[in-house]
């Protein structure tokens, strides 16, 4: 397995709008998408755009979202996963559990936000780090 | 002010040897920096080179590292700050500083590991997330 582009940084924020206005007034992004809801993983989402990445804003989405006990710990928000692309999410997912890595889902990837699938892999084996792993839409090269 | 590319996401780790282990050999990556030291800013630090942006290994170098409260926190390491491109640093600080961010280090710009001054803005106005500016260094685009 290879990593390649480093698709996104996730940043969990209590506040989408909050967050949105500090990229565009005070940091000045041009490009931020529409926020949008992904309720299977809890998380409402709003991608901003930079010229070679993107910062993916998270913020709870339901009663069971995965993101409280992040916000509980820090409730300004802060930086949550990277999310680096991969060109088979299957290869990669087997590869990660081949090394030892702990899959999150019990290794079942699931359809990301920009719709291909993605997997997660728990920081304990990642220097501390939640690593987002996303198969690379294709005719994105 | 207007922020450009995502330069680099610096990460925090107690060991650069484990964390390239981790990102050459679990990971994948193939474009690894030698490590170097920055002692005026105690860290020692390591790029890792992804094809569109950078991950920033970074170690405390000397007593007065300012890593050393992160990893007591963060014992396994993680995700420290974003660092985004700028074309100005002093037009940038400025700018922050008249938005009401407060400027790290009395707003006084430093070199930065690429060779180009760098400030840091503190998380309590980044929505939890440590943010340096760096200016883009000339002819990098």
């Amino acid at each position: 397995m290879k990593i390649g582009k480093l698709n996104h940084v996730g940043v969990a924020t209590p506040s989408i709008e909050q967050s949105v206005a500090l990229y565009r007034d005070v940091l000045g992004a041009t490009k931020i998408g529409e926020k949008f809801a992904m309720p299977e993983q809890g998380v409402w989402v709003c991608f901003v755009d930079l010229p070679n990445s993107q910062i993916e804003l998270i913020e709870p989405h339901g009663d069971n979202s995965p993101l409280k006990g992040f916000l509980e710990k820090n409730p300004a928000g802060g930086q949550h996963h990277v999310c680096f692309e991969v060109d088979d999410i299957i290869a990669a997912r087997d590869d990660m559990a081949a090394k030892g890595a702990t899959v999150l889902n019990n290794g079942q990837p699931r359809i990301g936000a920009h719709g291909t699938p993605v997997i997660f892999v728990h920081p304990k084996n990642m220097g501390g780090v939640l690593v987002e792993l996303m198969e690379t839409p294709k005719g994105a090269h």
